[in-house]
């Protein structure tokens, strides 16, 4: 598969690059300033250069361009980004992986957005797009350390089936990661809020936790 | 310890109260007919006969007497039922375990109260208590059976200390579940909404599944 992330250059956006590009897609790593990206993903192929990783960085835009494409700005930045690459989105599979959180004192809060979830602003910003959401709780440091072995549930969330279908598939695609099918985008709303439960029990207990269900055996990982 | 669980006959309310028992607490399953709460509770005991449990089925009032208290109403019936047994309830710990969740189709989504959670609700209608959510995505009918191996997380939650720490030792007292401190009473509204992606899974991939939080070896269940 061919990945772009837009607003790739964070830490969950190097993280999912990184695995991706080791279970063998290609990946553009998307910033506003094609540069930033550019250093960002030489200081990957550096930190792993026997991997031959096929990462390369550039505009949102190109990224936009790719024929899967994941959105990872921070989540006050995701709805204008997503709009100034609209028409390179129409027709794809867009998977946002975005949360809405605040830092209140020793924990971390959730916000609702007004439609829910950022993952429904994303769908309402592009009308023409397929937006599944995905990924939010997977810890970005474990992700970003290739010889660190992953075991988490992905939940995905759509309107879309072959949104599902192909997020499913690209998470699937990453080693110790279980994607599990959510329902509707109404259940963005309660995904994305409970990353701020998991990111305060990392904070209480100084862990990398993610996300585990058990009960679901039959469901291989 | 001696337990009560107001509106205790449901399902989550008879698990509960089976597996505390079974852990060797005594439990007064209240209901608003105390006589509904001694069918169940008879019935409890011919199921298993050989465990000695002690549970006793009563009034919700006489319940709401005890040292610590569930509340395991429906969610449209929780605020009502613990405003009409206030009186017993100023100076303890009360957990809230109720959801707000509508069936949709094929899935169950999470209303989110006015107030953010319902256990916030309960805490507002009871400011001299000290509430607690806690026990939200525990399967039924797993608890239900006694010879089911558990395997859960336990997010527990409060803006009392004292709360959370009684919850946590009242959850962890029974086998195979692992409490967790999730934080402040604001992490409720995230952590109940979750419930319905829980089920929403439960009903897709036809399985009982738990939370059960990855990268958390450290924390002994």
């Amino acid at each position: 598969m061919h990945v772009g992330i837009i607003g790739g250059t964070g830490p969950l956006g190097q993280g999912l690059a990184l695995r991706l590009a080791a279970a063998g897609s290609s990946v553009t790593i998307g910033s506003r300033q094609a540069d930033r990206a550019a250093e960002i993903v030489a200081a990957l192929h550096d930190r792993w250069p026997e991997r031959a990783l096929a990462i390369d960085g550039d505009t949102n835009d190109q990224a936009a361009a790719r024929p899967i494409v994941v959105v990872a700005t921070p989540w006050d930045a995701l709805v204008p980004t997503v709009r100034a690459s609209a028409e390179h989105l129409g027709g794809k599979v867009v998977v946002s992986v975005a949360n809405a959180l605040v830092k209140q004192g020793r924990e971390v809060h959730a916000l609702v957005p007004p439609r829910g979830s950022m993952a429904a602003a994303v769908q309402a910003e592009l009308p023409a797009s397929m937006v599944a959401a995905a990924g939010h709780h997977l810890p970005a440091s474990e992700l970003a350390d290739l010889e660190a072995a992953l075991e988490a549930d992905v939940l995905v969330c759509s309107d879309h089936a072959e949104a599902t279908e192909a997020t499913m598939a690209l998470m699937g695609s990453i080693e110790g990661l279980r994607p599990l099918d959510a329902g509707s985008m109404a259940q963005a709303t309660a995904i994305e809020a409970f990353t701020a439960v998991l990111v305060t029990i990392n904070m209480r207990y100084k862990a990398h936790s993610s996300l585990g269900l058990t009960g679901l055996g039959h469901v291989p990982r």
